[in-house]
């Protein structure tokens, strides 16, 4: 029997998996926003769809002009719990789960379960009133990060603020029925860190190792694998919270946990803090398609199918990806001779998206053995296909915001 | 513009081209035998047809519903040079030309065009008839490898003779308009090798090192990249032959060049001595997927488009591919949870395709440090997948004929 993954939505995660279900003979059926989405230019069975609508769900996995999918999954967490209920009444599994998911999907919920397991996190409170946050920031120091439960990414749903007024729209909204508020300390963090690992429904867990990550705007720009200079101490306590999430929250698929890293007491290693969780194939495991023996793509697909997961370990001693983001360059394929030419090791991705200021478009990985090296040729390589003159792009190079 | 490259043949080689066209954001059109075959079932524009029907290959690269092909290329060499003609007509370039990729559809027009060029060649003759064969076999010693010019794969199409009337069909054939036919030395080489390159229409030539392939039955069974225990001297004259043969023959695209590995004169190292050509992705490069920068597949679409060839460094110190080929088992996907538990580093292809015995299937690549191991891991897990008992596959093991 040939094992049919029903994915969740098209973008440039679910095209990326589409290289592991080749080679490993299963097949994908992708709901697709629309014939032009990124995963439909590639993928055979792509029916157009949307998520919050469960017969498009439904058809979905039942197979219109095929067999029953084997498993339901996702590339992104926005898919009503009600309508993945219908799809486990059909006798077929849900991965990750609905009550795993919503970890991922409702920032309070993941909050209250992550201190309920002795997860280390930032101070953190909910905030249902301006009283609250009020007294909040007064019990941080003036400055709190104010994010809503529910609807945020790449920066977006999150605020740093000083006074209850600043967020004075999300409380009306939260009030009409938009999602409630939460706030968090603003940590004075050294670097972000992620953990990336899979699990299957049997409990296997395999982890990739601990990278560095590095924001601009409120978006990932760069992913350095492993996380440079990192204690092993650390890089234990990382691993360990991450595991916990994925054991505690019973998560089935890959897991990606971001994480700040603080420094710790004199004397002490530093310590680190979960930021955010991401159910699905994550930014920061991209490298793994050109760096480590197993991508997380491919992992993503063994483990909703309970299929045994491969060798994470890296294939080189550094792997750094650096994502492409839309600029004023009308075409990215304009660009594709130039930056081959300019570099013939780096591994170039491109996602078939248009072009939109700030959009991710691709990214590049390049591997080998010296750090410098490794990165300045991805940055070069990002920056090429961006349309920035002399492979500088300013934004890769900038210290993420404290 | 988004580059459209055309293929012809829906087999597992123009499956395997699908990871890299959808990496650099390429887009293929295969021309597929049928619905079912192993690259219709993973690339969204495959239009149904047949290579020599002239229709079929002009629908393909006009884009019936879809954007004109920049280049037509091909998966196999089973396409007539008429229809070739009329596609550059169109002024669509066909890579490689038709009269390079005579050399690789017509044997008697390769060893006449390698003789010319100084490529080191097995004796060999044109045999318009039974004399002719015979008084080669009296000047090769009494034993030949007889071959029909055109239409040979895979061990089809040669026969070792010591007479002429074992033969006798081939001679009828050949009189009513069938292949006409050469005699080769059979050569006492030691082992086989093979040097697999690409080339671009404006020149640049990459290759990648030269491996030893292991046949069984006249069918590939295991590659090892690199060649083991390969005098420096032989790699330089295997690859010095085979630049000679894309240059000279002017090749687009990927070229491998089969050899053999002969002993040399006492004191001087062993020779080469070229077998067979093909000008596409070739058995003898599937580990580059797993086990070099770049993959043969990735390479050959830069290398039609002229856009700036890949580093094809490996990526590890060893690698072997082993084959796997239709046994007695029903259903290659029931082994896939048995392979992947067995070996999680094992990088397993799976084409797609009904079991036949005999038929390729897929294949595993296994890359380490440590040769018996790797050879091993990817024995045993080729066997795993064709059901082999312990893992041991009779096949893989048994020495080359002489």
């Amino acid at each position: 029997m040939t094992h049919v993954v029903a994915v969740v939505g098209g973008g440039q995660l679910a095209r990326m998996m589409t290289p592991a279900a080749t080679a490993l003979g299963l097949r994908l059926r992708v709901l697709v926003e629309g014939p032009a989405a990124s995963a439909a230019q590639v993928v055979v069975d792509a029916p157009v769809g949307a998520p919050r609508t469960a017969s498009d769900v439904l058809d979905l996995v039942a197979g219109v002009d095929g067999p029953r999918a084997d498993v339901l999954t996702f590339e992104h967490e926005h898919i009503p719990a009600d309508v993945l209920d219908r799809v486990r009444a059909l006798g077929v599994p849900v991965r990750p789960s609905p009550e795993a998911l919503v970890h991922a999907q409702d920032k309070l919920v993941m909050r209250r379960r992550l201190t309920e397991l002795g997860v280390p996190c930032p101070r953190w409170a909910p905030i249902p009133d301006p009283a609250a946050l009020e007294a909040f920031l007064a019990e941080v120091g003036g400055r709190a990060v104010v994010k809503t439960a529910r609807g945020g990414y790449d920066g977006k749903g999150v605020r740093v603020v000083t006074a209850a007024d600043e967020v004075a729209d999300w409380f009306t909204a939260a009030a009409e029925g938009g999602p409630p508020l939460l706030a968090e300390e603003a940590v004075p963090f050294t670097r972000e860190l992620a953990v990336l690992l899979a699990r299957r429904p049997s409990g296997q867990v395999r982890a990739w190792p601990v990278v560095e990550t590095v924001q601009a705007g409120g978006v990932c720009a760069e992913v350095v694998a492993p996380a440079p200079d990192l204690d092993p101490r650390v890089a234990e306590a990382a691993l360990d919270a991450a595991t916990r999430v994925a054991e505690g929250v019973d998560v089935t698929g890959v897991l990606a946990v971001e994480m700040f890293e603080v420094p710790g007491a004199p004397g002490e290693p530093s310590r680190v803090l979960v930021n955010e969780l991401a159910m699905r194939p994550h930014n920061s495991g991209h490298w793994t398609l050109d760096g480590a023996v197993t991508s997380q793509f491919e992992q993503h697909l063994r483990a909703v199918l309970d299929l045994p997961l491969g060798d994470p370990s890296p294939r080189a001693r550094w792997s750094v990806m650096a994502n492409v983001l839309g600029s004023s360059r009308e075409r990215l394929s304009d660009a594709l001779a130039e930056v081959l030419d300019a570099d013939h090791g780096a591994r170039v991705h491109l996602y078939g998206k248009e072009i939109r200021p700030g959009r991710k478009l691709g990214h590049v990985t390049v591997t080998g053995d010296d750090l410098a090296d490794v990165r300045s040729r991805a940055r070069a390589a990002a920056a090429t296909l961006q349309g920035f003159a002399d492979g500088a792009a300013p934004d890769a190079a900038t210290p993420p915001p404290v």
